[in-house]
């Protein structure tokens, strides 16, 4: 028993390290590429298509809508393992708040991550006026976390 | 009677004249920005993270596997808009064939999002053994897609 709750623990290690060798193996400028690459496309979907449709400059499509929910919802979940302690000194726009105050960056993480999964939702129960109201909060979630934790241009 | 087709027609054509109007307003530099920045991130979850897995680089996870598949179904909608015509002349690897043999170059996207089908439910299926097949699948289409439309480096 002693032994096989000794290889349970070895193998944690051993997997535990395996893990850190794979995330460390990640060049900090790479790790930047990607999760700037991940707001290139959430710009793309938001920016792009789905807030001038809440706004009404282009004409609102209950089918890019909800492609477009489906797409945020996983490029949501995507740039966060990017902003790594090792990335803290690779120029970009992201403000020091992103490494000293983790806590404050995670909940507004949280808080876009929640406003696309209400936009999900909203995709799926067919009222454009809903959409519209969502498509704008999660376009705020956007804004109140760049404002805090991005250069101004 | 005929009143209504016509508004129905009208419509159609105004709605067209808008989607036009939409695609047209992206500038080509950024068309392009945005589909690299989608192949950044395939090439950051199957080279970096699925591609090793199936090979034994690094441990399997089925959680990540899973995540993963869930994360391409997703990426592998997203690049094709890029390759707009406007986009000919913007200085990036794709090569000319990517707008002279539309159809080879469709024909690739969709054996990719295919083999992406299929690793999701391989995923949702448990069988480690498939998994990593498909994923070495998945690879393969991506590296068949880029021998024959992406310049060498």
């Amino acid at each position: 028993m002693n032994k096989r709750l000794f290889s349970i623990g070895l193998a944690l290690v051993l997997g535990a390290g395996y893990a850190l060798i794979a995330v460390s193996q990640v060049r900090p400028d790479v790790l930047v590429k990607q999760r700037q690459a991940v707001m290139t496309l959430q710009n793309k979907y938001v920016s792009g298509q789905l807030r001038p449709m809440a706004q009404g400059k282009i004409p609102y499509d209950a089918n890019v809508a909800a492609r477009n929910a489906g797409y945020l919802d996983a490029l949501s979940q995507m740039p966060w393992d990017g902003f790594a302690p090792s990335t803290k000194d690779v120029k970009s726009r992201a403000l020091p708040a992103v490494f000293s105050d983790t806590a404050k960056f995670k909940e507004a993480q949280d808080r876009f991550r929640g406003e696309v999964g209400k936009l999900v939702a909203a995709t799926k129960g067919g009222d454009e006026a809903a959409v519209k109201a969502q498509i704008l909060a999660v376009s705020k979630a956007c804004d109140t976390c760049h404002d805090n934790f991005r250069e101004k241009q």
